[in-house]
């Protein structure tokens, strides 16, 4: 049995219970090292198995491997495990372990942890769009950007940015005001749910210069979003 | 004090414990008839206070008014309280309660649990959209939908259908076949996470001629998106 868990943000609190069912149950917690540590003080003498960052084939292999061996195992990603998570690659390797059972248990994603400490920017339509070009050729990514800010919906970028794409944010920026105005209210948060989270409002245009890393995610609003008292708010439409 | 809780798509499993923390600490839980039901096994002794779909406005200022009052308030929304939920109406409302602390505690949306339900079609870049029109002009709905398609993004639909709208779902999948394949895999879910949950697979053209209830959340895949295995997966790309 392999449960492929979200965890959420951070520590306990932003866990479902169905993630913690899954995580008493399992023999061995697989995943990323930070992720791993994350849940350690949870279960401090759980059987883990950690993997560094890009290895995410390998870790996913050796997950259903235990699974084959009756084993049952639980592969833990940050926020939910089907938003650029772990789900995808097990269930696509899946036809090579056919006696695995494979749950995916979903977690709240950056996106919505990230909107709730900013306030409500996600409220109405919004795209969700990955900045790295580890897996995803730039020119498709831009696209994606050109056509969400065409379309008005708020966006959530995550991996807004590398040691080898500290400029990614900047170009995003600047294709994402060929369809939104500079003065669109945005924010930043980072670590979320996490020791040391902080978060920031700015106008696109602030964006475009500002610098973050890769445990930041990036909101940037619809052209009816405005920041009320301190949050960012995206109207859903109601006449208040 | 006012928490405006995502309580996830159904039971308790899919609560987080911040939603628990908030409603163990709430003196008055105030919502949508169908979620205060939901919730009401849990809490069974809990003063509670539930309005009508359409009284939005009236519900939230309720909660605000009471919380004014010095009340602890848990406000609750299915799903995510960020996406299509009452977080942004209120903010929006927040300056005429000057004295009530907001928090908004997020929650597992519906594209989210939906997508586990049905494998893994949303771990690429991916959009959501409402096909209700009660607050947005179908012009902007049709619009999203024509970006989203052409920026070739994953997609889940909220409100699909409903009494008044029994065509909406199909008018949507003759837009987005107009940059999608009609081959493009598809999938609906009904009655996520809860008693009687059902599910399917589909060709976007299938997709077209299906007839959803607005309990049913829609997901249709990008160019990538397969079904292996009876599950429907957008890969990212990793090479395996």
């Amino acid at each position: 049995m392999l449960y492929v868990i979200g965890i959420g943000p951070g520590g306990e609190r932003s866990m479902t219970a169905e993630c913690r069912a899954a995580l008493d149950l399992a023999d061995v917690i697989v995943g990323y090292t930070v992720y791993v540590e994350l849940i350690r003080p949870l279960y401090p003498n759980a059987r883990t198995l950690d993997t560094a960052m890009t290895q995410e084939v390998e870790r996913v292999r050796s997950a259903l491997e235990l699974a084959e061996r009756g084993e049952t195992v639980a592969l833990v990603c940050s926020g939910d495990s089907g938003v650029y998570g772990m789900a995808g690659l097990a269930l696509e390797l899946a036809p090579e372990f056919p006696s695995v059972t494979i749950e995916v248990v979903p977690g709240v994603t950056a996106a919505l942890s990230g909107a709730a400490a900013l306030g409500a920017p996600l409220t109405h339509d919004f795209a969700v769009i990955s900045l790295s070009d580890l897996l995803t050729p730039w020119e498709l990514i831009a696209k994606r950007l050109r056509c969400a800010a065409e379309g008005d919906f708020a966006i959530a970028l995550y991996n807004p940015s590398s040691a080898k794409r500290r400029d990614y944010l900047a170009r995003a920026c600047g294709i994402l005001m060929e369809h939104k105005s500079p003065e669109t209210p945005c924010g930043v948060v980072r670590n979320i749910g996490r020791i040391g989270e902080t978060s920031a409002l700015m106008t696109l245009a602030e964006l475009r210069s500002t610098a973050v890393d890769m445990f930041t995610t990036v909101f940037i609003g619809n052209s009816q979003t405005r920041v009320i008292s301190g949050k960012l708010v995206t109207p859903r439409g109601y006449r208040v």
